[in-house]
């Protein structure tokens, strides 16, 4: 699949894959971003990712593209999850992850930690922190409204020690078209004490999520945003990157970068704010695993008009070994296409390949 | 046009055809979505929708593709308005029709009866119920604001008894970002009043179109909902189905099957929703019939999310049976183009195709 | 580039280009939407524009298609800014150009005249007057709030004397989810003092931009209307010409005709709106200059719906004259490859050509 003298690929929005067996349904049902039970006849292979499985994963396994799905899952359950695993990682061409850890298990099953990842993947492997797990971790019965932001503040401070960027998925919990100010402490403690008295449980006051983004801002890491389509639990038209515009706007002098990851179906909307904006980068991560055969349009959606020098690749890969090869083989496959046609001039595909593979993010991020 | 051994197509929304012959202006009138009188110079045939009759439905009357439109009236003055339908009809290759009977003209000429159609079509037909329709004839000027409800839900259920799927057109009527909560009785009762206080004619109170809807519900037959594009009448950004998120989360304990139909040009937004939501499906309807050449494109943006046993085929066609024959034509075309680039397997390719031309709407309308 | 026989393009929508050479980073601001300074590394020809300019400008100069960055400046330095602004402006084949006269400086450097500009690329030209900037000028500090309104009424009628068509900015001022209805004159008196009380510079308050554009349809000109992506000072969504629809019915008794500029990624929604209301007209201007290698997707996503009568042709070039090239260069190869798949007949192709390169836009603008 990743041809010799490939540029390496920095898959700069990532989580991990499980370590064990999965049943049929568990496997299925990281096959699509719904959570709810399917009815009669119903499969999630039926889709474009289930053929893009098919395309790009079967013969990584031996098997001709296209396999038949139960031959795949038998010719997968014969070579045992480790070695398919293996094959599949390493196939994907990764030299390094950036591993969102706010996610710890797939269909009940727990995943690898980022350091089995990387030593399976033979990539090197780094740490993006979710935000909002960290703040809801960092709260306690114990915790009161007044201290509820210093807690958060300081988990904040020692979660993103090690990591080489933020996350938030402020999309599913309050949707993008929040209020662009930083709220005053006094707010703050107010909406903590109401968040509290509820349980303290998962994160959703628009208030102490705004608080929340505002902070990590403060920490200079590349914060990422969850935008565009996700799992059902999202309004879709409330994710649309554009309505960031007012923060983006506000947070411009700060000059931390931000990251719009996945975007469909919005990812043109992205793709301007990345031009418009200089703290602003892209990438099209859950989609192009998702659209399959789609993926060449959209990328080329994409690159009307986002910078080469902002856009960036990753896989959002979670659960499946399948899904780090699908996003790959997607995004290698559509570039080279988007390149055929847009600059036939070799050494210069070269260059632009370079940049989005993997250049943009190095640079980001700061990786050795 | 449709080949010997192609799955036999299950229309799962249409109109019926006029059965007499139509003007020119008339004729010219059912090609496009705007109902007002056009500028010198300017003529409907001017569009995608005017070259796709011109390239489906010509030789169909033994005319080369692309003849003029002169020569394409003639031909069909010549035929007369009863051998052109029923040439067009056959060609279109359908089984079965859904019929909404809930618009019984075009262009002032009255639409045959789904009987005569089907007659006429050589396929099953079956009623689709127009659930806003139904309201406003029920409506009299005997009725009560405090009997509305009742009045409104007996005709519905009595409507409601020969059908096989009901229709909603609230994206005309207040637009689909309507508040999502079942309205208490005395709220209804209010706003029938005021309903009744205007009129009792066309239903445009939001309260009472909310109420409609969750009594089409209870019925338990799949709703189809108008969305994405359509006529001058309703706001583009409104019809959004992404806005229905609120409305399919309330209504999905019900289990009641949701249509969402035509979608563009936010076909994605309903593609995801089919993924998402398991109450879901959609189709491409009257999208198809106009974009003419670019079916390929929105079908494959359709099919980048859509899970295959989500998506229906229909054609919204209105009027003219040359709608019939392009609808079915260009869904067809745009179908086959996705499988040689997406399914290079005959067989799977095969099963897909038959999946979505008339299975999805078999099991999804219980038809026999 | 612009074959012999080729229609005569008529470019209804532009801005002129500077008289004198500019510095490498000034070239290059004018290569992309933002106004702030990139990042290190970073350069506005890594865009589908830059690639475009390099494709199809570098052989007017001499140069093979795509030749670099650095060999292209060169060999501009090299002809001198005259030669180069005439070799550019003469292959883009423009008949006549309709100049928006709102911008009078590109970088910091004064553009040509709409005379000199007409000279050197041997087109007609004609005015397009930007309102908004009529309405600032008109307003002195011996301004009373009272008065406002007749002084703007006055400037903008003189103003007018010699346009064809008239333009407002109104998305970049207050967004396109305006109030519909025309100002009462109290209210407009009203926020004309708030207006002049923060000093009567740049035009933002709503009122006042809706009382102009009431005041422009009154002139019986064409409106121009920005919609869509254009610098970071616009909020992306809130340029969906779709939240316009209010005020396209509300105006429509006028009859004055509403030209919906730019429009990507809501092409697709100007479409439907050039379809649905007979006053209603739209152009690509700024998209396809910018979408590069993606002008004939976003051109054919507008001929889904657009009506042949409808669509206009415009570069919105600005200060470079390369700007006229691309524009013209990507309109006329995705026209082409766009009928080369939906009109396979040559004299009906020729027709649309003409039509939508210019005769819709003689007919609209009533020129000679």
């Amino acid at each position: 699949m990743h041809e010799l003298g490939a540029p390496v690929l920095i898959d700069q929005h990532c989580h991990s894959v499980v370590g064990a067996e999965l049943g049929e349904d568990a496997f299925a049902s990281l096959l699509t971003e719904s959570d709810r039970p399917l009815g009669p006849g119903a499969s999630p292979w039926d889709s474009a990712l289930g053929l893009a499985v098919r395309r790009w994963c079967a013969p990584v396994l031996e098997l001709p593209q296209f396999a038949s799905v139960e031959a795949y899952r038998e010719r997968r359950r014969e070579l045992g999850v480790a070695e398919a695993t293996r094959r599949l990682l390493r196939a994907a061409g990764l030299g390094a992850c950036l591993v969102d850890t706010g996610l710890t298990e797939a269909a009940g099953v727990p995943l690898l930690s980022p350091e089995e990842l990387g030593g399976v993947a033979h990539a090197d492997v780094h740490e993006i922190v979710r935000i909002e797990r960290v703040a809801e971790l960092a709260t306690t019965p114990a915790t009161a409204a007044h201290t509820w932001a210093a807690t958060v503040g300081d988990a904040l401070r020692r979660a993103a020690r090690n990591a080489v960027g933020l996350k938030s998925v402020v999309a599913y919990r309050c949707g993008l078209d929040f209020d662009a100010r930083r709220p005053a402490p006094a707010e703050v403690a107010n909406a903590a004490a109401v968040h509290l008295a509820s349980g303290g449980g998962r994160l959703t006051h628009p208030v102490l999520l705004r608080h929340l983004l505002w902070e990590a801002l403060e920490l200079r890491l590349p914060l990422q945003l969850h935008t565009g389509f996700g799992d059902p639990d999202l309004v879709l038209h409330r994710s649309d990157p554009s309505l960031l515009t007012g923060f983006i706007r506000a947070v411009e002098p700060l000059g931390t970068p931000l990251v719009l990851l996945h975007g469909w179906p919005y990812h043109r909307q992205a793709a301007w704010l990345a031009q418009a904006f200089p703290h602003v980068y892209c990438d099209l991560g859950l989609t192009l695993t998702h659209v399959g055969a789609g993926a060449r349009r959209v990328l080329a959606e994409t690159l009307e008009l986002a910078p080469f020098h902002k856009l960036l690749f990753s896989t959002d890969a979670y659960g499946l070994p399948e899904l780090y090869l699908v996003g790959s083989a997607a995004f290698t496959d559509a570039l080279d296409a988007w390149l055929g046609e847009a600059v036939p001039v070799p050494a210069e595909a070269a260059r632009i390949v370079a940049l989005i593979s993997g250049e943009n993010a190095r640079r980001l991020y700061k990786l050795p």
